[in-house]
């Protein structure tokens, strides 16, 4: 392995970690909360570690898969422990499991939280606040694709494989042919969206502190908040709640739509399987909570709430973002269930949700239907098509394999978070809302709950799980498995 | 389709029923229980029809895949919609929905019951207990397999299609060359085994008739007990009891070790990888809960209870046969985890027992092995092995493919169950223990409890997945996929 390529990238994550860290200062002057100086020492830290890191350009900068692998999960832990130690420091949150549970829900735009049992979120200070939704913000755009694609572009192919690694779904479509032009008006879609939901937030009166934290959230499908009540603390409301629906909908389609919308190629967008799909499954979840609630239930004493209410929460599942309007562990066991089918299917591919995403299951749907006929013709020659094109024989291949691991390791995971005697209910859905990057489950996690009784044990695993759904798990387990010896014997 | 061929099936079908159908008779001569008129009507009826049915052969015997899928599935809907009508027609299970809900569930070798609330097992006449615990040997056993293999061959390769359908496992090997000397000699150790049970259960003093109804369920991985206690009414009897543990074990075990037994090759057996992984997963559950159970737990004042009842209820869900000796649901959430995943993985392929099977688990593990390999050194051939031989490549896509479904009805089963309004963790449960043919889950449907609460609606859905896990869901599937209509479009 290439340990120089890699500390050079490391330098790097480390600078820019030094920027991001430069926001809170800035916010902290403005509203004079007394934390700019922990902010500030550790930029500057970071600031010069990397600094040095980044200064000597390793002689081979070819970046291979392993390569590609290893730096993708040390920079999100790297991004985790550092992110984390201003709760620590400042105190805000001592515990530095809890810190790290915290900023690893972060970054990875999970919005689990150990808030709100022993300390309140209103507790933290108006920096901690924006340093903790900003988080999500970073966490949606993809660190090091933006370093390695935008910063310090290295030979061609190898970039492909950490897009590969870092961005979500089963395929890694170049828009346009250069790697950085793709990345750069990624981002370029990404910041022009937050800021357009920033404006629509302040038009519906949001505060501005409020507006710029919810933005955050919503764009990196994180689902921090900076209430305690979550967004049903903007109750009665419903443009600024209803402005997040959509912009969280929004967020969980294929960034690759919106620079076809910029092409004008509006019949190719219509064409885009898993972006109808996607539009088709929110629409039905939303009809059947819909009138699972009108018929079934009476929580809701009106049509009005109940629709905006199903809109908004299977929005936020569906995109794994997480917000809450309502306490949903009240609403009936049917629209409880909806909404975590539409939490395993997820958001799209080449978005900031979670999930396993829409294009996934279509794969995984239309090769099971193909096994079929294949069983009943043996002869007839029968191929997986997505968008008219053949799907490749290794994308259908990895994507199996992919959805076999993501059942291991959730079971897995399960097994492990029963030691703490709480109801599988809780357990299951705890599980389902890390790996799925969601973040509330359901029973002592749901909506009104938090993460905090969790024990330590239990935490690493679901920081585990957050950080293996975020990088789709290979990266991860790469870390922990018996491979790495194969890989030191395998050449270079 | 070749309608004549599967009419001429159904017919054997029929007259098998029709020669099932007169042991109870017997037995109520026995007892006097005066039940004996129905099931004598009953046979006689299907002794006739079948009779007519089956006495023209047909033109064309070849047997193709949509034939067989076909067969297997109107087969098993036709024993189970007759053998429900004893039940009803004496009134012992006068709802027909409850009925053909027990009926199904013993010849799927499930054991999940309806029995306990408004009536209680007790309250069934002997013949109908008898009648009930003998679907599950007989469904164990494999009915439509025993009339293509045994008593009415057809031609030559055909019938592979049938045992693809009817009997467990990724992989159907033939043991000898002939197809019928095969399963002449599977059905020969399955008697002798089942005969051997029945005599250390005498030798435990267990009264005759209970153990000839629980070596029944026990060789079929059934799980039907004629008392309301199950096998916890035999509290005490530690020897019949592990008699009982033993041969749950042994039943989900390969039944070609137990040929490679019978012709000395003892060396062979041990290279078995599916069943060496089913021992250390049985062994590492029992230690596992053991431990929980000795530790973390108040439920058993001894070691030896302890031990005991771990051994037991591991082997029962191991084996997806599903008797209790204890109520599960009170022990630690740990121990019921551990239960949860052993059901998951399920028996050996080749067994009467149920469940995903080892050798699928093993089979999905490597290939997920390999693809990480690959994705490592893309020019790397790497191959899954399995005892010693690569695994061909249309057995890995056939084996994901599997899982995939498997996961996708299931999930699909919980969102139809949650209708119902019981909670997460029965209804997660509930097709767990319907799926994987195991019996019992948790909560509402735990141990001590029964499935009769479920709607009517609910039922269905259950008695789906029972027979889905049970022909391992192709063939179920074929009956509601839209792939009939390009099966008449595909030339005969």
């Amino acid at each position: 392995m290439n340990k120089n390529l890699i500390r050079y990238v490391m330098g790097w994550v480390l600078i820019i970690l030094a920027i991001m860290l430069l926001l809170p200062v800035i916010v902290s002057f403005i509203y004079n909360d007394g934390c700019w100086k922990y902010f500030l020492m550790l930029s500057g830290g970071c600031g010069f570690i990397g600094g040095v890191s980044s200064k000597f350009k390793p002689k081979k900068s070819q970046m291979f898969v392993k390569e590609g692998f290893v730096s993708c999960a040390l920079a999100w832990l790297l991004l985790s422990i550092i992110g984390a130690l201003p709760f620590v420091i400042s105190g805000q949150i001592p515990d530095f499991t809890n810190a790290l549970f915290e900023t690893i829900s972060g970054f990875t735009t999970t919005g689990a939280t150990i808030l709100g049992t022993d300390r309140q979120i209103e507790d933290l200070t108006k920096s901690m606040l924006f340093w903790r939704s900003f988080t999500n913000w970073a966490g949606g755009m993809g660190i090091l694709v933006f370093i390695l694609a935008v910063v310090t572009p290295m030979s061609g192919q190898s970039n492909m494989y950490l897009m590969k690694a870092e961005s979500p779904g089963p395929v890694v479509s170049k828009l346009i042919p250069k790697l950085k032009n793709t990345a750069v008006l990624l981002y370029a879609i990404y910041i022009a969206m937050s800021l357009l939901e920033f404006v629509l937030l302040l038009i519906g009166r949001m505060p501005v502190f409020d507006a710029i934290t919810v933005t955050f959230s919503t764009a990196g499908t994180g689902g921090f908040s900076i209430k305690n009540a979550g967004i049903a603390a903007y109750d009665g409301h419903y443009f600024q709640q209803g402005v997040i629906t959509v912009f969280m909908v929004l967020f969980g389609v294929n960034f690759s739509a919106y620079y076809l919308l910029i092409c004008r190629k509006f019949m190719q967008v219509f064409k885009f399987e898993e972006l109808r799909w996607y539009l088709v499954i929110y629409g039905l979840a939303v009809g059947a909570i819909g009138l699972d609630l009108t018929f079934r239930s009476n929580v809701f004493t009106n049509q009005r709430d109940i629709w905006h209410h199903a809109a908004f929460q299977v929005a936020t599942y569906a995109s794994s973002t997480g917000f809450a309007t309502a306490d949903f562990d009240l609403w009936p066991e049917f629209s409880k269930n909806v909404l975590l089918v539409v939490a395993f299917i997820g958001a799209c591919a080449g978005s900031t949700g979670g999930g396993l995403k829409v294009s996934r299951i279509i794969i995984l749907f239309k090769n099971a239907f193909k096994e079929l006929k294949t069983l009943l013709h043996p002869n007839s020659v029968v191929s997986v098509k997505m968008d008219g094109k053949t799907v490749k024989d290794e994308v259908i291949r990895s994507t199996s394999v992919y959805f076999t691991l993501f059942v291991f390791v959730y079971l897995f995971s399960v097994l492990l978070l029963s030691f703490d005697d709480m109801d599988f209910t809780t357990n299951f859905t705890a599980v389902l809302a890390t790996l799925n990057n969601m973040g509330p489950g359901l029973n002592l996690v749901g909506p009104t709950r938090n993460f905090f009784d969790y024990s330590v044990l239990s935490k690493y695993v679901l920081m585990f799980d957050m950080l293996a759904g975020r990088l789709e798990l290979i990266p991860m387990l790469m870390l922990f498995s018996p491979l790495s010896g194969v890989r030191k014997r395998i050449k270079k």
